[in-house]
């Protein structure tokens, strides 16, 4: 049984790591805190609030931060559209949010629980995962570990060098992965091979219901902008590539690298660059900079399509009662 | 009829490229310029001469930069051993150095031939090219195009972020793609497909004589030292694709892009940033700067690796005598 | 009367410039944040309570960040010693820290004042500003005004470019200047001029009383290791400019400017980079960078000495008791 | 006697340099080099031309560098005007330029000399020495100094942070200053000093015949672009003070510094960092950068106005016969 944070900026794929999380047993939710990133917070953060009135859910949200630590705000608002989940129809929040700040409940909840057994999900801009660091380093030595979407380790996909998410806080990231703790990034490498194909679009229709639908309309309004722009052919289930790799491992492979996060670039801002301990020998990492390379974090490598398409659609069963 | 200058620093597949280069009837090398990299400019020039003095090729051979135009000297010697040619044994040079610097050889060759027929075909640091192009800039318009190998638009070779040739002088690569001729980069991407497979070297093999022995002693050497460090599962080919590519376009397929040289990273310097323009929508390139993008450049993509092994053994059995 | 939050890393000079905050009848005290800089957050708020215990000063000290926000920490323990405020002796501190993170309380107090009352006067690293500029964005257009000692428009005291306040922090002060808010910036140029000259230490002794005795042993501390390192003549009393000016603006002059912290600098990290509104030709600012220059800032230009010596003794003399 | 090399873009100042050089017996004036800055090379190397040819100076003038080596070029039109040398009426060049290019100008009249006998002095950005030392690294160690107008140890003159000669070409002026020779920084703090006070014109004046005339229409012209701008009072003789400090090096002190160039600021390009001897607890110099300083160039601190107006007046009276 995992405890996790999902700190998301919901955003399509988001939602589907929301109800990944909510639907599997071994997944113990304590709680969403949300950040802008496909939309500003008040979207998110309603996007999240709604998700989960619509579908039973019964967790605390709290609201995040509004911009990024240092950079100018970037929205992914041509991806995600003008409510940040454009497509679904979803019913206004019906429950209250969280009185806590995003970066204090997280703070809050690491703190409370006992040491290594929290795990944190950041799923959207690191910017609440830093700031949380930052305002209470002992978090970083308490908490289990960091799983979190974003990055690459060849191409991007808001720049030829940057993914997203990190791109839209890049010195989040870089506090993030220069934080003690160990992190796997799940990156664009991984979650392209995550694709909602046509195959897995027939299981999730055929278990039926109203959650089901939602998914199939995220993914409806995902393949026309996602799609196009990104030269993949199928919409890709990013996120909820995070939570499926704590209910499984074996969902996909990992490397040990050593991450760094470019910030002064003039075009590769928001780059993760990944040494990989097995092509260790590459000595001018860094240029002529002394740093010691450290190779503990993780580096999303291969999915198992089919097992991930299982999990997907065994969260749904269970949500939609099919399942218990 | 492509009259070529070859800028190089040999280095093994530099050899191998002078070979095609000379060995081509539809190639006409106008001469050998060379450039500190795979080893230091002493080297690399006894080492040009060595090769041609060994197979018979009278071309002018003119010594340039011993150093990168900014940026601290990297040598790459532990691929290419203690003489930058390590392995096979080459004869000393039985003929004179052209007496003037390469750069000057590149402007003073570019100027006395007719506009658009020169091709520049760097394959070392390009230090001579951009010092020849600072110096006089108007050889910029005259020649015919550059053809370079060098780059990647996924991942280096000597950093994670940056191949070897662009690392080894980063302000050169940069002023070389913000020239406004068109280049076609011929990197990692295409030069990884373009191995010595042990169909290849059995085909050597079978031509025989002392250049073939040359060229897999060469392959011989590189697998000690290059194939460990860089996961890749046969000796790689690099410089020669360009000059096949000059024999026969067809050799590789292209796409336009904007590529940008990063010199400011501090984990990124040298790397290549490719922005196609089939991916035009990548909006947010260059963060905040307002620089119009340009796809005038060329990226080599996917090799004919049959053709390219055939170009290969042809030259081979011209330069021996087996073909006319 | 100036309702200020001084947010400081006591260190010597803040412990000056919380007396002069105390003492003078114009600035209302609404509390003390602490923050890392001079030494680390446990040791600056030790220091600030331990002040505010012996002179019987009754405000809130609430505990701030203990590191920067992104960039490594670099503490000034050369300059104030181990306890950061080495020299004088100090009483334990007998009442309690707020409850809240400084940062909390700056947004807490600064939300709860009337808009355009309460004027925040960071005279450490300015971490606490920034985090709370993230954290509620709504305090940039409701504070008064930002005081602030840190930077300079020539040269600095930690590195040739970069004066401490500022380097200790580049991105929290980047941040700061940036925000909407007007900032004027006391830097060293001004700071240089703020000189405990014998005179001023006469006059502190003929006040007499433990107080005196506490700014004298700061003084004489503080020559030992400031005066050699930064080539000025006498101790330096930099943060009390800033609640100086607070109490009487015409303690200094000001010109107008746009000011932005050097973050990318090889050599300049930290430099608070000054274009004057009345040298507004400086037309190449950022290079071919297109930002509009605004110049809603002010940069503290010439110290009226005699002014800024009349306002401590005042201020001591009220503290002591032989004012009312 | 010291053999010079007179590397400059003239240019108002540049053109009383030359006369300088030209008037003092003990300057050997070895040729001038031309490049661009004040103005673009074509309009600096006419007005040197002219300069020679109004006022009888016999030296080789060879063409150089048309642009900078890596930055993109910035002309300082709008101090020197349309021509590079607007204000003061020249006759067309009588004679023939050297047939070399600047560059190679440099090199072979430096290894044509005995070691250490031969002075370079640039006035302008420094692009011509830069690709010297780069296309041949023996000059470095052959030449005995270099002594360069350039730079500020404070504030620039084209953004806050960087004078005009470093900002036009930055990359140039940080292979100079890293080069093994030792440079004599002669900026802005010391050029500013060097200014045509009225009675200075007046002595000027007194001389009388052409060639006061042209120095008076200079400062006549120069005081309406540049004395405005720079918020200094009358116009500054910066390039002389390089020439003088080579005919009586008492003309102005010095300081030892570690002197690095910005290249990769975001604000601060071309900004020349000192990091003086004297100061050298400046531990944090460079960040965490682990180079090691040197203290081996020299800063020009305090002119003596009153030498250095003597050493023009005594040129001036021997150009026009006056003085034997």
């Amino acid at each position: 049984m995992e405890k996790i944070i999902l700190d998301c900026d919901p955003g399509h794929d988001d939602a589907i790591a929301i109800l990944l999380a909510a639907g599997n047993p071994n997944i113990d939710l304590l709680g969403i805190t949300t950040v802008s990133g496909n939309h500003n917070v008040e979207n998110t953060t309603r996007n999240a609030l709604s998700v989960c009135t619509a579908y039973g859910i019964k967790v605390p949200v709290a609201k995040g931060s509004p911009v990024p630590i240092i950079s100018d705000q970037v929205l992914a608002i041509e991806i995600h559209g003008d409510t940040g989940l454009d497509g679904p129809v979803l019913p206004p929040a019906s429950f209250e949010l969280d009185k806590r700040h995003g970066v204090d409940f997280i703070i809050d909840t690491v703190m409370a629980h006992e040491p290594k057994t929290v795990t944190l999900v950041p799923v959207g801009p690191y910017t609440n995962i830093a700031l949380a660091a930052r305002k209470e380093p002992r978090i970083v030595e308490r908490v289990k570990k960091v799983v979190a979407m974003g990055g690459s380790y060849t191409r991007g996909n808001i720049t030829p060098a940057a993914e997203y998410n990190i791109y839209g806080d890049p010195e989040a990231a870089d506090v993030v992965f220069r934080a003690g703790w160990d992190v796997t990034m799940v990156g664009l490498d991984l979650t392209h091979q995550a694709l909602a194909t046509p195959e897995l679009q027939d299981r999730v229709r055929a278990v039926g219901g109203p959650i089901s639908q939602f998914i199939l309309d995220i993914w409806k309004f995902i393949a026309t902008t996602h799609g196009g722009l990104l030269q993949i052919e199928h919409p890709a289930v990013h996120d909820a590539c995070c939570v499926a790799a704590l209910i499984d491992p074996s969902v996909f492979t990992t490397e040990k690298a050593d991450i760094r996060v470019e910030t002064a670039g003039r075009w590769t801002k928001g780059m993760t660059v990944c040494n990989f301990e097995k092509m260790g020998g590459m000595r001018h990492f860094g240029g002529t900079a002394s740093e010691q390379m450290s190779f503990r974090h993780s580096v999303a490598m291969q999915l198992d399509h089919a097992k991930f398409c299982d999990l997907i659609v065994d969260a749904l069963e269970r949500l939609t009662g099919r399942k218990g």
